[in-house]
């Protein structure tokens, strides 16, 4: 199976950017963290980018703040797909951050997730990595059913604890 | 190949959406163009969805609007990746369709691209079958280098466009 | 009298959500509470809101946060009135739920109340069984003398009050 | 059946509204159109609201733009439901108008509908009444099943579209 | 000299409102202070807005939340000046507050302040009411002068601070 | 009477500022248009802040668009009061104008409408001048009825207006 | 003296950006005109930043929209100022871009001006290299100069304006 | 070498504006720090930037926050460049300011940074001051260069770290 890489911009993101990596750890996929900038360290980012599809990666994850240039500029650099998580920034909670990784221009996509959401980023990479692994896709699906039986308990103790609040 | 399916959730949006489908077929990716409303065909659409996988989908391509339910509804029945497209509405040019797109909860990732932007989700779909495809991945290289060629068309010519402005 | 249905997606919004039931029970309105998810359990909200007007039910709120679809995905199955309450979110404070819960495409309405507006929710629940029910019109009546005279004293009070802050 | 009520601020918003009228008109409810400023004639508005509910109103719908009070100011008069259209305005079309409109204070809901949505302001009114009237209820599932016939029809023809476009 | 009026919606934002019955004071304007609600208290709201010019009131101000209806109500039942005060809410830091205050429709204008600025509110009060009167003129030039003395004094003091820091 | 000062901050507001310049002129205020710009013209800007009352104004009504410092800058160098237009700009349909007026620093007010309402402007300027002017006060209650007659008007036509729509 | 580089991400903003052209020749300042993307041609928009000093330049001028990168891009390579237009893009009018240029992480600034404010940027570069060119600061002050009787004699018109509007 | 002037609205700010100071200072430019506002003491703000490049300034930085328009009346009144750092404040995290600062009329530009972002205000000015002193341009390369150590040496222990968070 391909490696999933989790590039933060800042070690100061690695708190949020960890539960991608616990998701992934999950679900038994390969996993790099490393922390890249794209404005700090361009040169290490972008030769990484570049050399990414034959270090044996499958996605790219992005993780950044503010300006979010990282996983735009990771996403010039290779044609693997790139998953930006925006972190959530000081300004309006995080719209710049989204805005900044989500409205790319034609051509370099980012598949972007919700602000800090890096749950969300790792399980996605788990799906991509899916298509072609039945393994994952089993396990998936056993996912979905964990997720589906801890809102049918939470529904059936409710009303108990309406009663109790 | 994995097919890819790009739906709508009204034929509205059929003119937008257009070169997510011609971007997949450019590339030689096969691909099935559906119209399934989350909310005026919902069973059929999550039909769709559950059977997706085992119909030989790879990836599921969404464009919606305003309230944009469709992505989230289809990742909801689905372990395969979703890719968003938030259509722009009325509403702050679209900003209520990338949130209600991009903010999903916990479990259910959507792959999101900037509003209207139908060829990076196309372009994204390709990115994300070429992980496991040496065909794919050459195409998107040279893909690649027609856009620099064309940036570096451009720098070549700007100076004189200038004098002529 | 028809009952009223209290949806949540996730029972980390039951404190929110305490207050329309609070309004609800004030009232003598049959409440039942439960959590349901448009993305985790979607079968089973879908098969409520179908069979909800024949279980007696007459309004069905919706509490849901971030891309908050739960309210629209419950519309979409039944031809009950919907009332959703946009849970606050971390993004700019709940816009993010209240555009995904009121800008709902046409045929699928929502009845959208305030970011967090639970009491109001119960309320307007209250509202509509009392068109064909004069016992809650009356209700609602006493209900509005009360709040205008808790102002009337507050009025009477309030030199008072600013002398001693 | 109880009437509906729609009431505009400005006769300049007639063309919107109209939709809400015909839908309730093809769904046979008695209705009638006001013009009631809450800042140009407010007695006559706050008039018309205490006595809705004796004049046989189950239902008030209120349009209004930018500061848009209208619906607040009926709702605080009356303990009938009250439905707000938020009409699109000049800034940020039509965000001002929806939030006068949505975030009422505790105990004086407006249910409201999207921006410009008079359709389905005219859609959840019919709901509204259909609680207790089968016939109402019968003929919005009738609606619900032409809505998804016509999507049905339109997800046949799509891909015929694609090559045409 | 004509009176003062500061009306607030609620109770809770007496703290917030008790900067402008400062300024008011401290300028010597007499001033009545009122809970009034637009949508508690309608009727002795607009009551109290039609017979303020009689009551010797000169200027009115109105301090709300969220929908803040109240000053447009006001302003609809007098010819005075009413000025309007946006008290922060949990939306976008007030962002429905302001928006529900500044944007009125022709004909009915609300002077607004900025975001909780009761100070500002009761400044420009003293403003209007000294525009015939050289007394309170006199003492706005004095205040000025103040405020300018302080900065100064900051000035002088800052670079020291700097090295404090 | 005092008379009114309309000034704006670029030729190119004048079309929308007339309105204002036609209210007063119709309600008989003598009126006075200026263009001075806070950062092309400061000096002239400031000296007309500074012998505005002594020059015989009551009011000042300042237009401008964009980062809006007109109305903040003549109110630092009058203790008139001063009332700003934001201008529509191209950001988000003018919230930059209405921002960078409306939200002044503690002590230095702007009386600040709604975006583009220069009618709104007009008139508050009005009712300031009104307090101490009973022939001001009485045509301001004949403009309110004339704008209530206008909508009684409407509301008399409206359902055939609808009938003809 | 030297050069002056504007930088755009895509030829189609040439016609935006061709007024910092304009200004920067007007002033005599030695401009050169470059397309070059952060994201289609990454290598070559580095290179450039990273030679700019040594190939003269004292200013980079960069213009993009969208999730507008290529300021950021260019000032992570380069010591040298970089100024950033923010393209007016699809998504509430260029905030978008706006945000994306301006909130850089620590340590590599952009200087930013508003959106579309080629001219702006232009001149900034002007101000920039004046610091140390008495002729290019006395040729600034004759600017602002032109600006000021530019409003002067747009203020002797205005009031005939008005009576001809 | 030309100094820098730190000037800010008032001395609230100074905790957030040291930053700009420090890395002044680390890099040896002669820094003054002043409080002066463009509303409270307007004649001095003017005054120090009409002769603040005879005072042998070479840049000026302006810190202010909500309607923050220090910074553009400095600009009006100089031709030397004007830095602007937009001050949070309580509305959206300082989009007011933000807005206030950079969105400013054609022909009177500010350099704007991200909200608070003094360090880079202050690294902007070094920067610029840089572009003629070869000197200043060596320590911008060292100062690059420690921050890319700094992120390689966090790449080197990120994998660690995650392992023990």
């Amino acid at each position: 199976m391909r490696k999933v890489a989790i590039v933060m911009g800042s070690k100061s993101d690695a708190a949020t950017v960890k539960s991608a990596y616990d998701v992934l750890t999950k679900f038994g996929v390969p996993t790099d963290v490393r922390v890249l900038s794209a404005h700090r360290t361009p040169k290490e980012a972008c030769e990484f980018a570049q050399n990414a599809r034959n270090a044996d990666y499958g996605v790219i994850i992005c993780a950044a703040g503010k300006a979010a240039h990282l996983a735009g500029v990771m996403a010039a650099h290779t044609t693997l797909p790139v998953i930006g998580i925006p972190i959530k920034s000081s300004l309006m909670d995080g719209l710049d951050s989204l805005l900044s990784t989500v409205m790319m221009p034609g051509g370099v996509p980012v598949a972007t997730v919700g602000v800090n959401a890096a749950d969300n980023a790792g399980l996605l990479a788990v799906q991509i990595l899916s298509i072609e692994n039945p393994v994952l896709a089993k396990k998936l699906e056993g996912f979905k059913d964990e997720m589906a039986q801890k809102i049918l308990n939470d529904d059936k103790s409710i009303l108990d604890e309406f009663n109790k609040i």
